[in-house]
């Protein structure tokens, strides 16, 4: 059974400044429950229907609520068993980018767009993300449900890119429209790439680092194309 | 000015039912409309506010609104300036699969994977889409929005997949997580290739005409990839 107090708390959670003051975001489904609770994520709550199959060893308490009262709480179309209060995790040091592969997010607006990123980072086996002003905030309930549970694996930091890009000695490739085919590189083991707006592209300051323009050639009318779609085509070409 | 049942019938658009009733739908924002406006798409009607720059020559019936009026009409977040009510295509001959490479989906559910799908479809030059039942309703207002124009260059047709794959004579490639690794296909002219739905994947009925599975090889942690990014991957490879 649930208080009015308990669902009014939930449902606060849908907003950023909220989540942020409580330090703790919504996770839903039994997939993602089941993740979350194999990760090192602390689970603060659980909330669930009688007929979820909870884990031998629960060490989180369990509230069991009815269907009516999970669609309530739920920000999915149709609430999945069980919701989760997780604490958010506070990246502390931001990543020295000496070595290895960093996605580099350039104002990702779209929730849908930013969980669909991590997940293709997370298929491709890239385990750093860093994010800079304008993009979506990865506790956004549509951002933790479109990773399809990425964001266990994948770490993403908020930090001023024009900063990160200084530092680095990497090579910074970049999705532009007038690049290098994508096809003519070779597996990139150490770089950054960034992947601008959605509808803006790279900004002009970050424009300025990257020394590797790619493109992905255009055959027929479209302008451009998904920004995650993009990611995924030069993430397949780099990582092969 | 907008009268009452006439705002109301607008917003009767969002249903399926009443869109396949009238034989239209809705298309907005300033960049869609001057596609629109010069495709062979027959307009029925447009609104738009007072800031809105028309075309020299306007041969459909105009009518100006308040960017309340606008708002009211969309189902766009931020209402953009136009909004046109469009009539359907008819397709009518199906399609003879001898030639050419056509994307078969198959049950592509979310109104944004579909458009997605479109314009991908769209940039890599592929002017043919066959879906089958289950797949999302091209004229649902976000397949339309997320296709950024794509669905005027891009023919449609909704059929049944099994029968269509039974008729054609040309390589069905399809994408599973069992095939052949992407990075070794050559480019492929003429075939056709087959994306499944979001969860399920392809359809055991279709599995049996694949007589090309092709993979994204992943190296990292995802159990899959977005149904459009998979598509997108695999069309880069094959139309290079």
């Amino acid at each position: 059974m649930l208080s009015k107090n308990e669902l009014k708390y939930i449902q606060s959670l849908c907003q950023k400044k909220q989540r942020q003051e409580e330090g703790v975001f919504i996770a839903e489904g039994t997939k993602l429950a089941q993740e979350l609770l194999q990760s090192n994520y602390q689970i603060k709550k659980i909330y669930a229907t009688a007929d979820w199959e909870s884990p031998s060893k629960l060490n989180t308490e369990c509230v069991f609520v009815s269907d009516e009262e999970l669609q309530k709480m739920s920000s999915l179309q149709t609430a999945n068993q069980v919701l989760l209060i997780v604490e958010q995790k506070v990246q502390t040091s931001a990543p020295e980018l000496k070595k290895g592969f960093t996605l580099i997010l350039d104002g990702i607006q779209d929730p849908g767009n930013l969980g669909t990123l991590i997940r293709i980072a997370d298929w491709f086996g890239i385990e750093q993300i860093i994010a800079g002003a304008g993009t979506a905030e990865l506790y956004n309930p549509k951002v933790i449900q479109s990773t399809m549970g990425s964001f266990i694996r994948v770490n993403l930091w908020y930090l001023p890119l024009a900063q990160v890009l200084e530092a680095t000695t990497l090579p910074v490739y970049g999705a532009l429209l007038n690049g290098k085919d994508v096809h003519q590189f070779d597996r990139v083991n150490d770089g950054c790439l960034i992947i601008g707006n959605e509808s803006k592209g790279i900004s002009e300051e970050l424009l300025a680092f990257i020394n590797h323009p790619v493109t992905i050639p255009r055959i027929g009318g479209a302008e451009s194309l998904n920004a995650a779609v993009a990611a995924g085509i030069i993430l397949s070409h780099f990582r092969k």
